[in-house]
Order: structure tokens, then C-alpha cells, then sequence
């Protein structure tokens, strides 16, 4: 037997099914047409976000990092919630235009954007936050070209690293931003050369679970903004200190209390070095505002015995949920939180294994699972699908295609 | 410095350009109109199953699995070379018929086949590769409901694994197939309700690269197969004896001895036992046909340092090649074969780091290799990209959108 991850809070039972937003797991699969389906929570979205901002700072914005989900209506309900927006790729720019998002709002990070894509930034007055001393260049070039001024916050690849974080993004060698000791120096010649000067963005790591480490990141990324600030000899327009705050995946995991680490920015703030003082302060978070308010749905296809041990295989699998099945930045397998959903809150009663339907065995959704009995037909949940699934998963593989999705 | 892959045979240099199909990477590239771009080569896959069938007794027919390279010109220019196909899912079947291949030449394997993709198959007449025993009731009241016989092999789960493979599929409890001891009973059961008996399907293992591994599975194949036959009490119309010949990722990694292999079957066959005497017999293979004769081109779109290191910014990166970047189903990372297709043959003259455009340290392409200096602009060629690349990829990771493909 193997555990499953935490189940988020929020998700209710309704006639022995899973319930969001009031809706069976069987109405909302009428509701999106068919599995395997993404649904996604308004109700949850907003609770996330409620809850975040009552714990930080009002002086701290919060930006959403679409590539966490840029499903439509999610970034359309998004808009009303948050302070601003980071993209990633000119792909994501036209979708921030298409849900209405307003381009002031917008920063663009990434370490390869292409020529087009910094033009078609620069065109409607996103950020960039420039990557490379190159990407500066070319920057300014197209922008002469196009006569544009363009806007440009400076990535700074950090001396130090966000701790415990899933992903790490500073601290040594990195392909990401300039160096900290570069930083100054390409500042001053962006700020003279007539760039609209819009600060800098510090991005140490992400999906941690430690307020310690969080805590401790972000007074590291006050610090060397300040003392970078210093440096340049101007004051810094924005900061966006990154984001880091992770959700729980598996069994262990712990929420992040996210109290002490508002607490903690509140102190500092109160503290702030004087080269921040003017400074627009923001977070930027993906996976923790959408991460837990998603569930993947897929209907058990076969039930089957294999020299005595129980498979579930479903309609579903990697190419949705490539995270899920462990092979997605991960080097040891551990279960997702994953339920049956038409027998929500059942006593479990067998060990079984949770497959998906493509033919590899690297498509797996739960190992050796506690779980109800389930028979063909039954609607399994995979929990924390509302971040890095539908678009962080090959879904043309085998020609299966993408799952629908839904907001309720 | 990390070595990287070797790459495949075929591959020439044309004016300091690597070549294909005596066009350079540039001329690809304007040809498919930009990158990244997948190029497949006629050529190449021509000349691989040349050596093949020189290899293979006259008697052993060969299968291609779709599911490795699903690009429509790349199936119809295979409906020529190989003697049949299989299917992995309803999305697939749909491909193969828009490529005009002959359903009756068509095997659908997987262990989730939901009924509507049953359905479509049966209508057709599809041979089904049936996973288990409840899937052969399904498929058994769709055939009445609609008023088709189904034509079903079974797929076998056999008690022992190709040994060496990167993808184990027998050998203990699995998802795929039927438990060896359970086949008898189902296939008469088969045979008694009238179903069209198309014989077996064992699938050991993939991505071997030991031809002794290989023919010690296919003389294990041939003797299960024959047993079962007898416990059945009907000879086999056919025979699928999977696949599992692997190529060459990394280096050190070797061809396999396909002579040998060959060599080894042909003795089997002079000697196989009387119930698969009139059998027609195949093996299926994906990867193997496909992927040494493919090539993923990305420009380079930033050249940087950090803290010493020199990375290659390209605009690809593991949206299109999740595999090449460590990614998917491997545990260790290790450098796939890979140049600077623009200075290629050139004499390396620096370590790099080439990673692609996304924002997460998971989009590395080669690790500290030894590379010819490369500057913007040039392009990099990722090789052994012809199989699982670029549909088992998250194409619409960060906004960024399905590569481009050509056939040469």
C-alpha cells in the first residue's frame, strides 16, 4: 500500500459523488460533454485569494504567472482578482490579449524570446524583464525600429536560492537573468540609452513548502534589490520578488503558512531600506492561486487482474497529467491525491492500481492505492490538476488529444 | 564536459551545413518555414527497412507502430515499405485512415479502449489486440449491437520480460494484456461466441539494445505462443511478436546486431514446433523504423554566461522534445546526440549548455557538451528525433505551440 496525496480543502460530497460548486461529479461530466475533463473552481479560486491577501501586506500586489493555467475563462476570472499578469511567450501574450488582460499589467520573462516576440510586446507596452545582456540589445534594436520605447525590468539570477524549493532558479550557473554582479552595470546603460526603466524581477524558486525558507528568500531578494538599487544609482519602479509558495502534492506535505510568511513581509516592509521605499512591490505566484483549484476527471474503462494485483484503467492518463504520473520533474514516483469520485467519502476497501489508457507503463495516476471498489464506469479524481496539467502534458500522444475543460 | 549521444548514420555535411536529402539545415528550414521544425528523411527510412528486411527471414513480416511518428506524409510513405500497422488509440485509427492504410493490415492495441473507439475499429474490421476480459465483452456486444464480427487477437501478459529493455512490458503483474495462464480459456470462449480468431500478440519489452536479449525474448515468444496454441486447441492465423529493438541515445550505447537477430529467427523458424507451422508471423516496431531518421532544428536565440558557463538560448526546447530532455521515463539525464547543424563537422571548440526557450531548469537539450563555438542564429540539430518527439511533448507548454514537420 501506498498513500495518496492530501485532498484539498473545499471539495464537498454530494450524494455519495464528489461536489464542486454544488455539481456531482457525473453532473459536471454532462456539463463539459465527456472525460477525461478538467474542472476547475471559481469558488476556490476565489477562496485562494482571499485567503492571500488578508495574510500579505496591501502594499504587496500579487501577479498571476498564466503559464499555471491559461484556460480562458480562468484567465478571464483571474483578471478580477489579481494585480497583474507574467507571461512567458508570445503564444501567452495572445492569450492574455484575447481574455481583455491590460498590457500595463503584464511583464514578460522567459530566456529565449524570439525577435517577434519582443516585438509584439513591445508594440502593446508589456514589461519585458530581459534575460541577457543580448536580449537587451535586441530589445532596443527592434524598438528603434518599430519606434517604441521599450519598457524593461531586469532579471536578476540570484547569488542565493529559494531552500527546499521543488524548482531552483538562482543560486550558481543559471540560464536564467543576468548575474547579480552584471545587474548594476546593464542597468545603467539600459536607463541611458532611454528604456523605460520598470525595475527588477528576482525569481529564487518555486513549489516550496517551508515559510521558513520562503521567509528567508524574501528578505535575501529585499536585500539585493536594495543593494542593486544602490548600485544603479536609481530607484527601483517595481520588484517582483518571485513567487515560491508550493502546494501539496503528497502524502507528508504540509500547506504553507502563509500567515507568517504575510507577518514576516510586513516586518520588513516596515523596515524597508530607502532605496525600496517608493518601490511597487508584487509576488508572483502560478500554481498556488489555480494549483488546488482543479480536479481532472476520467472514467474507469477496465477493470482487470494481473497476477494478483487490480488495475483501474482509465480513459485518461500522462497526456493530461504527466505530472501526476511522475514523469515530469520528479525522480521518485509518490502519489498525487487522487479519489473516486462517484464514491467520494466511501470506506476504502482494496488496494488497487490507478492506470491510464495509453500503452506505456510510465502511464500511471495512483500506485497501489487505498481505495472504495470501483467497477468500469466509475469516475475517478485526480486533485491538484488546476495547475501544469492540461498544457504541462503531451496530449496528442498516441492520438489522444486534450481533455476538455470547464470553470463552474 | 558530458559526452553527448552518437549520432546516427546517414546524416552528411554540406557546405560546413549539416545536410539531408542534399539540403542543407538553412534550406530545411526556409523550406518548412521556420523553426523549431522536425525534418524526416525519406532516405533514411527507406534505407532502414532495406537493411531490415535484408535481416529478416522472408517469412517474418514487419509492423509499424503509428503512435512513434503519426505525421500524415511519414504514414503514407511507410504504407509503402511495411506490411502492416498498429493502432494505439480511436485518434490514431482516424490518422491511419486519413493516410489511406488498410484497415484489414490494421492491429489495435491499449489497454483503455473506451467503446466508441472499439466500436470504430470493429466497423472497419480492425484486428482488436484485447487486454483483457472484460474488454472482450465489450467489444462482443458492440459487434452485435452493430452487426459486425469483431476480429480479436489476445494480448498476452507473458510471465517473462525482454531482458534489458527501457520499457518492460511483461514479466509480473501489469496492466497490458492477459495473464499468460488466463489466454487458453478466454480465446476458446472467443472462438465458441463466434468472434474472427486472429490469433496472439506478446509485447516483452522495448528500446533493447542487446540482439542476444532480443532473441532470447523471440524464442520465448515463439515457445509460449506455441504452447498456448496447443492449450487452445487451434493453430494461430497470426502472430505478433512485438518489438523491442532499440536504437542508440547515449553515448556508449551500440546498434543492434539486426544480422544476428535475424540469424537467430531464421533458425527458429526452421524449427518451429508444428502448431505455428501455418502462421503468419510479424514483428512490430515503432521506434526502430522512425527514429534515427529524424532531426529537430532550433535556432539559437541567445548566447549567455553565467557565473563561467556558457549557455545556447534556442527558440525549442522539451515542449517538443521531452525525452531529449531528460524528462520522460528516464532517471539519470544524459545528452542525446547533438550538433551545431550550421557548423557541423567543425571542431569543438568550447563547453556549452544548450537549453531551450522555456522558463524551468527541466528545458535543458545538452549538458556541458563540447560543441563548435555557435553564435545567435546558428541552428542546432537534436538528433534520434524521429520517434516520440514531437507527440510525446507538451507542445502547448508556456503558450509555445506545436513544432513544425517536414518530410525530405
Amino acid at each position: 500500500m501506498k498513500p495518496l496525496g492530501p485532498i484539498p480543502q473545499g471539495y464537498e460530497t454530494k450524494d455519495g459523488q464528489l461536489a464542486i460548486g454544488g455539481k456531482t461529479a457525473r453532473d459536471l461530466v454532462a456539463e463539459g460533454g465527456d472525460t477525461p475533463l478538467f474542472v476547475y473552481s471559481r469558488e476556490l479560486l476565489d477562496r485562494r485569494m482571499a485567503d492571500l491577501r488578508a495574510a500579505m501586506p496591501d502594499r504587496v500586489g500579487i501577479n498571476y504567472a498564466i503559464k499555471a493555467n491559461p484556460f480562458a475563462p480562468v484567465l478571464e476570472h483571474m483578471a478580477g482578482l489579481v494585480d497583474g499578469f507574467d507571461i512567458a511567450s508570445g503564444g501567452e501574450l495572445t492569450m492574455a490579449q484575447a481574455a481583455g488582460l491590460d498590457p500595463e499589467k503584464i511583464s514578460f520573462a522567459g530566456p529565449g524570446k524570439r525577435d517577434a516576440e519582443l516585438e509584439a510586446a513591445i508594440r502593446v507596452g508589456v514589461t519585458l524583464n530581459v534575460e541577457s545582456e543580448g536580449e537587451a540589445r535586441r530589445a532596443f534594436a527592434i524598438g528603434e525600429r518599430i519606434g517604441a520605447t521599450p519598457r524593461m525590468a531586469l532579471r536578476v539570477n540570484p547569488d542565493f536560492e529559494l531552500r527546499g524549493s521543488g524548482m531552483k532558479m538562482g543560486g550558481g550557473a543559471k540560464p536564467f537573468g543576468i548575474d547579480q554582479d552584471r545587474v548594476p552595470a546593464l542597468a545603467k546603460e539600459l536607463i541611458g540609452a532611454g528604456a523605460e526603466w520598470r525595475g527588477l524581477h528576482i525569481f529564487t524558486g518555486s513549489q516550496a513548502l517551508s515559510a521558513d525558507a520562503i521567509i528567508e528568500a524574501q528578505a535575501n531578494v529585499l536585500e539585493l534589490a536594495a543593494q542593486l538599487a544602490d548600485e544603479i544609482g536609481e530607484a527601483l519602479p517595481k520588484l517582483n520578488m518571485g513567487g515560491g509558495i508550493g502546494i501539496p502534492y503528497f502524502s507528508g506535505d504540509e500547506p504553507v503558512d502563509i500567515t507568517a510568511v504575510g507577518r514576516a513581509l510586513d516586518d520588513h516592509i516596515a523596515d524597508l531600506p530607502a532605496a525600496l521605499n517608493d518601490t511597487d512591490l508584487c509576488i508572483e505566484l502560478g500554481r498556488y492561486l489555480v494549483g488546488e483549484a482543479g480536479v481532472y476527471l476520467t472514467e474507469i474503462v477496465d477493470r482487470k487482474e494481473s497476477h494478483g494485483s487490480t488495475y483501474l484503467v482509465t480513459d485518461g492518463g500522462l497526456h493530461h497529467q504527466l505530472a501526476a504520473s511522475g514523469n515530469f520533474g520528479t525522480v521518485v514516483r509518490r502519489n498525487y491525491p487522487l479519489a473516486i469520485a462517484t464514491k467520494f467519502g466511501a470506506e476504502p476497501a482494496e488496494e488497487a492500481n490507478v492506470v491510464g489508457c495509453l500503452c506505456t507503463p510510465l502511464d500511471r495516476l495512483a500506485d497501489k492505492a487505498h481505495l472504495p471498489v470501483a467497477e468500469v464506469g466509475d469516475l475517478v479524481a485526480v486533485f491538484c490538476a488546476g495547475a501544469y496539467g492540461a498544457t504541462a502534458s503531451p496530449s496528442a500522444f498516441l492520438g489522444q488529444g486534450a481533455a476538455r475543460e470547464i470553470l463552474v
